[in-house]
């Protein structure tokens, strides 16, 4: 069955966003105050949300959105154009329970979430013509009910799996323009997330095994530096492999652009060091499988993800 | 200049134990009591062991040596038949100025301490005549001024460098055992040194990659325990590659022994969360460059040691 194709102009899609955590309130808060109709599943913030409505520190400029729609549940929210994932990868498995209120005979879901796996999720149990493929580089944070704080960035990548959505990626990358937010559509969306995988990787994985330090202690303690360029090189190699090539330059690129972040800590160790959840499957585990899937030795990078796992393992048991 | 011979009956060596710590005293504690010519070069515990001698808690029983022979300097010891170096190998610079005062023509120098490099290093400025490399299989710590406790274990392995000092070993090894020290000579020290490697490596390692946690939380944890098999198969595979043959069933076997030993805290996690040097270069810097050089990949055990290279790093620096 073909999907149905969404009204023409993306100022007139309903958008759900399911998972209204940093990234969702930011991505979706700046959509609301442009004025598109953007409903927010909300948990911890519902109440709080509902009364005082959004408040967002950026770097972009500080914005206020007096008035969300928040809802506590998706049958409530109803069906929606556009389904924006920010759910943290963790809970994948709930999205078989949260998804379908939200879809009609067309309805896109866009995953703007991390590492890989998360587009195969969406397409097995929905379609690929459904989803597009998002990848945000940016930094925001939630630092209260309701308040987000967006530091640095704030671009977004998009890309449709299929033909049958490639038109809806250009407009949703429109949309979100329009809004404010960087958007550009990538004639892959697999090689975008690889080539931020070869950043997350190392500087989110050493930040977790060095105990909670952030990239300038990574990058000022030679050892580990040299694990950051020797991890960078494995994650490269898998990714050509799989046929996508990635710049020349690229590890000399990404630790110059990371010098010039000071003390950044990377999202996963904040995660890990404040106990929530770590997204080790989607950032570690799945791309050592498909690197091993492809018969690429990466070593270091299955190093790593069993020391992440184990040490996330360990908290938990404690 | 050929070496000289000891005298004949090892009751009438002169033994000087150079680094009085955990291992020094107990060993050089056991010598004494039974009657041995044992002088003890010691630091901060000097008065007090004066004073007070020296208290071991044993599991081989306890017993206390109330006279010991302990010196601030190694000029004041004078010349010795046999040395003991049982200071950690973080601090071999100092042997340089240490050792001369200690030996005659015939003076044997016996390595108690952990990791590769150790004979290498007294065979370069002493000769290879003159160095007996020991292993120990022990578990030892100072819990006080003049206190050792000995929780499990307490074997040598022994074994001479050239023809010209096997009947040192044989004789030293007659000495230990005549002591109440278990000694056996081994034919090849070397092996015996990749053998406890093959533990240590992942063991020592993961106890710090952890932050510090003990035997039983790695082996409960399957992730690390995966961890520790793929080390010492890398280690395994080096020993092997490097002329050491190693025992079938070796993983099998020391994860078997390291699970009776329950709560196990390895020795260099100690260090390291107590702010100690930490032997990075004897444990894991050296093995993984022996086995690079045998063309031998060990792209685990290279990463375990970049990473505790950083830790011990930003420990450093902060």
């Amino acid at each position: 069955m073909a999907i149905e194709a969404l009204p023409e102009d993306p100022a007139e899609w309903r958008i759900a966003v399911v998972g209204s955590g940093a990234v969702g309130c930011y991505y979706g808060g700046r959509l609301a105050r442009h004025g598109n109709r953007v409903r927010f599943l909300m948990r911890r913030d519902l109440e709080h949300v509902r009364a005082h409505g959004l408040d967002v520190r950026s770097c972009l400029g500080d914005f206020r959105v007096p008035e969300v729609e928040a809802f506590g549940s998706t049958e409530e929210m109803g069906a929606a154009d556009v389904v924006l994932v920010t759910l943290k990868t963790t809970a994948n498995g709930d999205l078989e329970r949260l998804l379908p209120p939200l879809l009609h005979g067309g309805t896109r879901i866009v995953t703007l979430q991390n590492g890989l796996g998360n587009e195969e999720f969406l397409a097995e149990r929905w379609g690929a013509d459904r989803v597009l493929g998002g990848v945000c580089f940016t930094c925001i944070n939630r630092t209260g009910s309701g308040r987000i704080e967006h530091t640095a960035q704030g671009a977004i990548a998009v890309g449709s799996l299929t033909e049958a959505s490639a038109g809806e990626a250009v407009r949703f990358a429109g949309l979100c323009e329009a809004a404010g937010i960087e958007c550009r559509v990538a004639s892959s969306i697999a090689a975008v997330r690889w080539r931020k995988l070869v950043w997350n990787i190392p500087f989110n994985g050493l930040a977790i095994a060095g105990g909670g330090i952030d990239t300038s202690r990574i990058l000022g303690e030679p050892a580990l530096e040299r694990l950051v360029r020797e991890l960078m090189g494995e994650v490269i190699g898998a990714a050509e492999r799989l046929g996508y090539p990635m710049a020349a330059g690229l590890i000399e690129d990404q630790l110059a652009a990371t010098r010039t972040m000071a003390a950044y800590r990377p999202s996963s160790m904040i995660d890990y060091v404040e106990g929530r959840e770590v997204e080790v499957e989607s950032i570690w585990g799945e791309p050592a499988r498909r690197a091993a899937a492809a018969g690429v030795a990466v070593p270091k990078l299955e190093m790593l993800y069993g020391l992440i796992s184990g040490l996330v393992g360990l908290r938990r048991g404690t």
